[in-house]
């Protein structure tokens, strides 16, 4: 039996499953502080015989194995979070290997192990909700350089009739600071679920998602591009996404067909947890 | 014997070398046309007995192994290049392994091997030049997905007092047409080595240049990043790369001492050949 913790700023996901990413049993618990939240981690995964689990994490985390605050959650401004030995947490509790990557590399590996992006060795998942985050699978393997990527963070063009200020306390309007679902609440003065009626709204996200796949495109070339979180159940974002790109793209590569080639997590919600599952799984096999 | 092929837009380098990248004997040929420069590449190399050749060209190229036109120059504009099938015409020649990527992979090969990235597992290599492209090194191989990147035409934003168009035919004002040599000759009115004297112009280009940086590292997170080619023979540059990046980047992701991250080639002019002949062991190696 596997363990599996998607750990995200507002609940904790704790699944227990198999090496096929098969959730057999999951519980959800808020994510409050570690001194409460981890005590109810703990209980849930001491009622199976696990052989190992993997966390898909929020934000940044240090990913670096030589490192001596390896598997710390580093400078979140989460309160009680910043700097929290999470992988050490769970080694004291439990004698089995643990996984470690971000939450949205996790959903990267679900969805390329047993998602959209089946059987390909390279795709680009990213989420759009309370912030935007990218994990990706380069040739057969989670992407990990210096660190792990930080892609919601990247700079785009303000739109010429955008005048919010943008939301990110470190940049300002990057993408993050211009799209996620804050800045959307902020900017239009109610939640999305509320704007539906509103195609500017949609617009204006796929205006700047779309510069972020350019980039993304450029730099990665992914063969698999998956949009995930909150924001991308509207599905009208898709359409705005899929005109904007090829504008700015203008046939400089070649891209495959966009309504196939940028799509909806295979696994929906589950992209996370089955991800989990298979980081707890890898580490078993590294063990 | 190794043959290495450092195919650029204006010059072939052609050479002979070791495993070790070292070089022994090389030539320099014209890029005109195939049939012209070719059978100079192949009398040079007949002369030796090879046991494999690796080849970094320019592009875009195509790298992918599955596809009926691997090994060919695809969409070039340059006149008798475009759909050229680069490896085929060698392979004509002399029956030998031959291994073929773009020249910025390649240098970016030769500085992880041999150069500033020795020893790391992840680098970029970027150049700055007539165009702008890059190459890098993931977790110890050369980045691919659906096919190599194409770094150098990624979103920047527009400087507020920069009016120039920008000269890229795809996108006009991405990277490459506001700050590649070309971008740089026709806005200032001369060419960059009469333009040292004039600040603005090197403290523009690292405007931009910090730009980029900013998206690659947020998307790949490198270990080591490499500028090259004739516009980075600017030593300003580099101040004012550093100064913009830490100001865009303001301390969100921790990035090491600036000059010793982000730096020149450790192999100067050679890194492109020397990562040709490293090319041309791998695909000795892989056969």
């Amino acid at each position: 039996m596997l363990g599996a913790i998607e750990a995200g700023g507002t609940k904790f996901v704790c699944a227990v499953g198999d090496e096929m990413g098969k959730v057999i049993e999951r519980i959800q618990i808020p994510t409050t502080v570690p001194e409460e939240t981890m005590p109810k981690v703990i209980e849930f995964f001491k009622r199976y015989d696990l052989e190992a689990i993997g966390i898909g994490s929020f934000g940044p985390i240090d990913v670096n194995k030589e490192s001596a605050t390896y598997g710390n959650i580093t400078s979140t401004p989460k309160a009680g979070w910043r700097d929290y030995p999470f992988v050490q947490a769970l080694k004291d509790a439990f004698s089995v290997p643990i996984g470690f990557n971000t939450d949205v590399n996790a959903a990267a590996l679900g969805e390329a192990t047993l998602g959209a992006a089946k059987g390909l060795d390279s795709c680009l998942y990213i989420t759009v909700g309370t912030g935007i985050g990218a994990g990706a699978i380069v040739q057969g393997k989670l992407l990990q350089g210096q660190t792990h990527p930080e892609m919601g963070h990247i700079l785009v063009r303000r739109h010429p009739n955008d005048e919010f200020q943008g939301k990110c306390p470190y940049h300002h309007d990057c993408l993050e600071g211009l799209a996620a679902g804050p800045a959307i609440e902020e900017r239009w003065g109610d939640k999305g679920f509320h704007l539906v009626e509103r195609p500017e709204v949609w617009e204006l996200e796929g205006y700047y998602i779309a510069q972020a796949l350019m980039q993304y495109i450029l730099i990665l070339s992914p063969k698999k591009i998956i949009l995930g979180g909150g924001v991308m159940k509207q599905e009208q974002v898709f359409t705005a996404i899929y005109n904007y790109l090829q504008e700015l793209v203008n046939h400089y590569v070649e891209l495959p067909e966009l309504s196939t080639y940028i799509v909806s997590p295979g696994l929906g919600d589950d992209a996370g947890i089955t991800g989990s599952l298979l980081l707890a799984h890898q580490a078993l096999q590294e063990n």
